[in-house]
């Protein structure tokens, strides 16, 4: 209980307490807290800790999204409300965007569109949440659906991510911890944190586990499109007809725009389970209490969605697989990680830490805050994201900076390394 | 239970079903359906429905408001992401500007930015949440605090606004109410529905009421400043000292521009409840399952707030106090309803449908139906704000678009008035 001077009481029992889960941006604070001043004057910060590409000069948002966004603010036409389920025009646009790779046509009834794919993360959360519900996450993941699944009461049931495998979970493991209260599956593809990019047949394998055991599938596709090896990106909405599949996206990552909070929340479910009347209206009656994007920025989406190059794309997946590749290269160079499998998609991947190389590392979290400290570089401990002696490292940096942080490592390494 | 085909199950209580609370935007989207085609062609529609003034063009947003935007948009500095709570030089900004209204100076740290004023109300009402909590909310009230207790499993208790007393309400009623359970009381000022702005007087009777009880004020001030009466406007964190109060705001109506999406949640409360670290933390916790609003727009909140020249505000009040002006006048030539109290803020005002006059309509949601369909008027049934039989009009409007509008409403009434 708190209680101040005034007697008056915030919260009186174990709900005043936050979510345990760590965050990534809170742990990323705290390596940034970590940096040493007399470092960092020689050394700058260079962070390979979060997916944000814009740090970054070699990545940029593409003209015609820019300047869309101009002219939609310019007319003053957009200043007003929108509907708080998006633009009609919104929703159009991403019903059409989305239905090019999928065997069937969405609808704009199928789109609610989002303050980013953080907010469409919530509304499938809280829409499936009920009392004892529970939800299949992976791990190694992405610990907003923890963090989430916290505040609205859905208990979480890790599912591994299998290293060697290509990332892939055993999905026969999923028998054992589904059951009657068991709502939904989430899978991130391209992955994150692993950089890996699905096959079609594992994904067609999931859709039939997830109608098996009478679940629906999250498909977190934040990072569409960004697949740059052998594994095309496959949408789990193709399999929309096996199971219901809830789409999760935005303009964030291929765009190069994550502050401009442009989502979707898409029923990529051509069965029709989510028109039901009372389902819809309670999708819609939830977006009432959310704040949702920018009324303009939602009004450019259409321009932007039909209008941009395919030279912008072709470029970021050109950028994305050179940095990856020097990454790998790296990685190679430095004796105390390994990569289990080269990265393909996403903008991260990670790495196993061995420990028993390093003379004075204990372990992911303080091989992070060391080498932020000593050498001014922020990389994300594998415990943020599940995986306690892992490291997830961002590749969506320019070449220079991505080879001068990971030189960095390999020399933090050598001062660091077990002497024989 | 919704079960598709599949076998699926979407959820098995009553939590499947949408909150039974009826929408500002739900109901006024209902009556523009019932708009004749055939009648809008020769009149057209005018609504007084929704408190969003962009739709008249004699109400406009600043421009150095929409040349900021411009400038961090054009930088290409403000497409990534910005800390979940939001950017420093905004919380500082939002901090400064609220600060010139009170006896004590708030910091960066009381202020978190949210996706407009609506996620402001989800954010205390989800803080506040705890099984068994209840929360005391004006009727007539802002139905969006009832469905986000609803989504968020607060009891709601209602106290009545009495209209003969300039909408205050009776503040020894809330002992009747409040118990062991009850976490805040929300205060809307300027008022929404009613158009009344709160004496300071009763404001400071509202504190001591609250600390008595040993609750929370949530004030509600999307409508700050837009008080053109004989009382001025008073922030209720001006008795932060008595009573912990949480303040919501946004850029939304001071500056006409809601579709920005651009509000505030700021604990005004000098004696720092809300600054226990475990509090806090649940808080930022929070924030980073928001989506929040756009960083670039973010970034031009402290020129807004600091460049803004006085006389936007004060040609916006003039407006308001012209249009509040035809309405009250207005209000007087149509015999079926009534108005208790001159508006004197806000964008709104309550008007007591009398139903005795009329021959053929049931209530109010009928008079409303049907004034949509024969005048292609939209106004408010009051019943959507939590009181039967009276009205919500709109005056936000421009003034040809307002009198046409009610000349219209006397002419329905005169076509349905009671035959003696």
């Amino acid at each position: 209980m708190e209680n101040n001077g005034n007697g008056v009481i915030v919260g009186n029992n174990t709900n005043i307490n936050a979510p345990t889960t760590i965050t990534i941006k809170g742990i990323l604070g705290l390596l940034m807290e970590t940096i040493d001043d007399a470092v960092s004057n020689e050394k700058r910060v260079i962070s390979l800790g979060m997916g944000d590409p814009t740090a970054y000069s070699c990545f940029h948002t593409p003209n015609v999204a820019q300047d869309s966004v101009f002219n939609t603010l310019q007319s003053l036409n957009f200043n007003g409300y929108s509907p708080t389920v998006g633009l009609p025009q919104t929703r159009r646009a991403v019903a059409e965007y989305l239905s090019r790779d999928l065997p069937y046509k969405l609808t704009s009834d199928d789109v609610f569109i989002t303050s980013g794919c953080t907010q469409a993360i919530d509304v499938a959360l809280t829409m499936l949440a009920r009392p004892g519900a529970n939800i299949l996450l992976p791990r190694p993941g992405f610990p907003i659906y923890e963090l989430c699944a916290a505040f609205r009461h859905v208990e979480v049931r890790h599912f591994d991510l299998v290293p060697q495998n290509g990332w892939e979970a055993d999905l026969d493991s999923l028998e054992a911890l589904a059951d009657h209260n068991t709502v939904a599956m989430v899978v991130i593809n391209p992955g994150n944190p692993c950089g890996n990019v699905y096959r079609y047949k594992y994904l067609e394998k999931v859709a039939e586990k997830a109608k098996k055991l009478k679940i629906l599938v999250i498909a977190d596709e934040v990072y569409g499109h960004l697949a740059f090896g052998d594994n095309p990106f496959v949408p789990m909405g193709v399999f929309g007809e096996t199971v219901p599949v809830l789409t999760l996206g935005s303009l964030s990552k291929r765009w190069i725009v994550p502050g401009w909070r442009l989502g979707w929340f898409v029923t990529t479910d051509p069965c029709g389970m989510f028109r039901e009347p009372k389902v819809v209206e309670r999708i819609k009656k939830y977006f009432d209490i959310l704040g949702g994007p920018a009324t303009f920025i939602q009004a450019a989406v259409p321009r932007i969605l039909e209008e941009t190059e395919e030279i912008h794309f072709k470029r970021t997946n050109y950028l994305l697989k050179k940095s990856s590749d020097i990454c790998w290269d790296w990685i190679k160079e430095i004796p105390c990680i390994t990569c289990p499998q080269k990265p393909e998609g996403s903008m991260v991947v990670m790495v196993k830490l061995n420990i028993s190389l390093l003379e004075d590392i204990s372990d992911d979290i303080d091989f992070c805050f060391k080498l932020a400290k000593e050498e001014s570089v922020i990389i994300l401990p594998g415990t943020a994201v599940g995986l306690k002696n892992w490291l997830r490292i961002t590749f969506a940096a320019d070449p220079s900076s991505l080879e001068e942080a990971l030189r960095r490592t390999k020399s933090f390494y050598q001062r660091h390394a077990m002497r024989v």
